[in-house]
């Protein structure tokens, strides 16, 4: 298993409500494809989600949050961490 | 105190050595600025790295950045989390 950095643009304006609501379709489906969001920060201001999850590969995912209705504009593995 | 996500780009084959040392250098003169960095992610791949701070301002952690070598190309004040 590896993490992943994902980055959705475009999401201005997104409210607390919003972004729980987003993560928790994440997690209703994750389990299908043997990843787990672990984390989410959002700057309303320019309109960035940032998540942090744990998976098989980046594709896998992709399939969550396409599936989820948010896909995802880039996905990093980030097999680095502090 | 607000948190924030930070961004650099150009960081291609980072090691986990340089990652950490690069932490440590933040860590090293963050309180100068009251700012804390909390967990860093790279993706040696695409040469990008994270960094999840908190502090006053996105000023603040940039001054941190940039004393100890490593400006970042992008913060985002990131006010919603999960």
């Amino acid at each position: 298993m590896a993490h992943f950095m994902d980055v959705h643009h475009g999401m201005h304006d997104i409210t607390s409500d919003q972004l729980h609501e987003a993560h928790r379709a994440d997690l209703a489906i994750e389990k299908d494809e043997d990843v787990h969001f672990e984390r989410a920060w959002a700057d309303p201001a320019s309109g960035t989600v940032y998540c942090l999850s744990e998976g098989p590969s980046a594709e896998a995912v992709q399939r969550v949050h396409e599936r989820a209705g948010h896909r995802a504009d880039e996905i990093h593995e980030v097999p680095l961490t502090v």
